[in-house]
């Protein structure tokens, strides 16, 4: 059977080879199991499979990313319709230096790594290995798998899970600069039902202002301040049919079932000439979200009696 | 039968007596007409006779009241339950002249005259009657009634509608310093259904704030603003039962049958600890409340279906 | 030598005659202690007695009078120029039962009383008093002296120190229906120098909105709140030239001297196209004003210090 | 004379090597005709050579960039101090079609590409290529340079300016399936005097919040907004010493020269615990930037001359 011939329900889309972060984020997903893993070159072709029913969802890199594609997801996700964020992982983002069997650290003169990675990694190739010289590769994989197709590099900086794809010796493991570094992805398929509340919950947004008068981002803000909303992300980006007019991306704590997020919703719809919602889903950090009692679910039902009762 | 002995759903209670600016804001009552008129003391009087039943409303002045009672109001409005402002009426607040039938302006020497109309009447009585002499009254009737009773002074400053009362002539109208001084009345009832939506509208609350920390009345009043609704009135009172703990008298522009008022209550309900709806009513000056179609019933309704839509 | 003659700059204007609430205030100003005290008639009087020079200062009531004036107070403090507050008085509203020498309790069939005193002492006199008789004064100190004059009543509704002034017995004190009541009197002047920080300072201003968009009251409150300036008092009130127009009296908690409260006076004088200084002057219930570092006169010298290092 | 013997205040760094989008940007900037360019790997070390002195100055892209960089970028910013934005300057990011010396479009069978900017291409390549391969290439300008070193590939995407480099044919313009798309590199100095006004000037700053309590992003808002000032960027990123923690990248319309600006910065550095100045430049776009006169320098002049003469 060739390897297209998977069903498509059967496929997740990822940013390929075998071995990249991303893939490390779709390792994390329990329904993706003993599934068809489809490689892709970037989030474009990612999120097209999933529109054109090729997959049934993509691993997608939205925050700080070394493999870059950021600004490329959010864009695309604000222009590709009927998408839908259903999961999101966190992967760290460290190196290991990988080399050929056999190969010792003192043996090392030569590193083939992505450029992004060899920044990443730059005080420690310094100090550990002085001296040596420095080959690009077009991707964190292709600086491993260099290593067996010829023998211009000794060794490559490469994502931990490289050996399992690779036969490679680990000379070093976190080699990385910033130990903390975090790569954030999300899952994202076709319209479906929002995934149930699990109490530690983000819900995903990307809205446009109504004009570009002084103040219209705080007013749009005010929608979520007023019902205790908090963000965890806010980033603006140019909407590129005109200077001066830029949609937000924005991650809100909590879940569209949540009373205080679907009636900020609400007001956001009211307020914003274009909204997309792009789904609400479990964090991966797993953080409960800490609500003031005046913006639980019962002071919503609440207030509606109340209002009811004025009503009638 | 007795003065007393009318039916209570025929009486209406007013600041009396016949012939005050009250009075005149009570004829402006259609359903009133031909009624039983109950003339009270103050404020506290005409409001127990609702909250009693011994009358189905009561007329109070509630903005800029020469009769006094403001602060009255409100806070009588603050503390009895089941209250519920049915109309609102406006009274030009000028005054005449009066005297015994006969006399001429040449003739007064000594004015009659409630001291807070006295003070309102002041440039023209000066400059009309040098060297007049003032014996106060205990209110605006009072001054009129008086002539009738003894002759310690030629004239008296009244309200308008005085000589439907009392048998005087009217030596001159519009004496008044300020000519556009007018004062807000309220016909108040027991809590019923509220009046039909007119497009002229204004609804009244009071609201207190959670707790005194500084920007507290900013963020109940982002209420409003999130919602497009305006404000016509603002007043803080003092709550009276600690220092520095204030509730906030508020009139809205529109009813609480328009969808972004109802929303806005339910807002504030779940922000303050104590919300009172006094009630929607017509607006005396019958102006049309403007609204941007961002605000509009449309634009809530749309806002829901899109909610419901990405919900299921 | 008359009246008259005395050195304005020895005279204080206050709502007369003697005995009244407004007395009571101005007993507590020390500076006034021995001086030409000249009962007015109203408020109008009392500031034009201060504008023309007859006096150095006039005791008026700002909040929740049952002299009335309140309203009359404010819009005479907007529109007349050169005024300043110095000072600020609390007077307990309360009420004795007097009467003529050898009366009893048991012998009071008839009481002379200002209608809205009488309002305020109503539950009281019906509980003590039942069955008595309400003959209206024109004044809480007129009802008292009118004992005096005749025998029309057999006790009178009158202000605690009006035993000072009238030789009349007290047959009960603190006869007002709620004892916490309060009236707040501000001592004005002509635009004097700014009294010094106490630490417990107000400062009062007058300010119109640019025009009446909604929202626009929220963005005048903003410049307080992003100051950490907190308001004890706010009210609206009708500007009188055409309908739909404000001001709003305010009241900052702070002084014109503390960083954050001339910060924010700068903000609002930008803002508002007509922003009145009333004056900052001690609180008078010398409550220390709390304030967070964040915006305490170090962090404003701080940022000042910061941004020249930036500018140069 | 050897490469690194050149003076450091006529060196600029930049993403090399020649022909990036990068080189582009830094071809805008005047004062670096005829001076010595450095290529260097990543903005870790364009920043670093300006802080040790081996450079005056290194371009750096700052948003949507292809060649990525653009959250490192702002990391190293945010930690790296003592930097100054100088300028702004906006690079098409478009792509030609580039071949050795004879090729034809009809002879193309294999193309050289970087990952990202293959992706940015893969419309127009599809529809003209229809069966082309793809070999990925570790930069846009090593998929040129690749040409001339070996035959693996007929063709390669690259940026417009490679053949000022490159002994290479173009044989297309315009290949990226966004023609509007751009990014912004800024050239980053040490701290330096801030650039006069041009009146259509940008100011870059990175702010912390005092803490995650819900709201407080809305706060810092008001700083700029009760002060008139615009935003035309804002990014939150993790500032990565613990979980919920964020910075924001802002970008404001005008001056720190413009008392609104300035006004602003000193709201913010109350606010905030950590406000970094990243400069004051002329915008890219030449745009000029509209005040209202509420917010002009005259307003702030003006409300400066009233409040020294309320406290004189």
């Amino acid at each position: 059977m060739p390897a297209d011939a998977h069903a498509p329900d059967e496929t997740y889309s990822y940013l390929g080879p075998a071995g990249t972060f991303t893939e490390a984020a779709l390792a994390q997903v329990t329904a993706a199991q003993g599934k068809n893993w489809r490689p892709v070159n970037n989030v474009g072709e990612a999120l097209n499979d999933v529109v054109a029913g090729r997959s049934i969802a993509a691993m997608i890199a939205i925050e700080n990313s070394i493999e870059g594609g950021v600004s490329a997801t959010q864009d695309a996700l604000a222009t590709i319709p009927d998408l839908r964020i259903v999961g999101e992982y966190l992967v760290p983002v460290n190196f290991v230096l990988v080399a050929r069997p056999g190969t010792t650290l003192a043996d090392v003169s030569i590193v083939n790594a992505h450029p992004v990675a060899y920044g990443q990694t730059h005080l420690w190739l310094d100090k550990n290995l002085p001296g040596h010289g420095h080959i690009p590769a077009s991707s964190n994989v292709a600086a491993a798998a260099n290593l067996l197709l010829h023998d211009h590099a000794n060794a490559a900086v490469a994502p931990p899970g490289i050996t399992k794809h690779y036969d490679l010796d680990v000379l070093a493991t976190e080699i990385g600069d910033n130990p903390n570094a975090v790569t954030r992805f999300v899952l994202v398929s076709r319209t479906v039902a929002v995934p149930d509340r699990t109490g530690s919950d983000k819900t995903s947004i990307i809205a446009e202002l109504p004009d570009d008068k002084a103040g219209r981002l705080l007013e749009m803000l005010e929608q979520f301040a007023t019902r205790g909303v908090n963000m965890s992300l806010i980033e603006s980006r140019p909407i590129g049919d005109a200077l001066g007019r830029y949609r937000f991306i924005i991650d809100l704590d909590g879940h569209i079932h949540d009373e205080r997020v679907a009636d900020a919703l609400l007001g956001l719809k009211r307020f914003s000439p274009n909204v997309i919602f792009l789904g609400s889903y479990p964090r991966a950090d797993k953080l409960a979200i800490e609500v003031s009692t005046r913006y639980g679910d019962d002071s919503f039902l609440e207030a509606r009696e109340w209002l009811n009762g004025l009503m009638n």
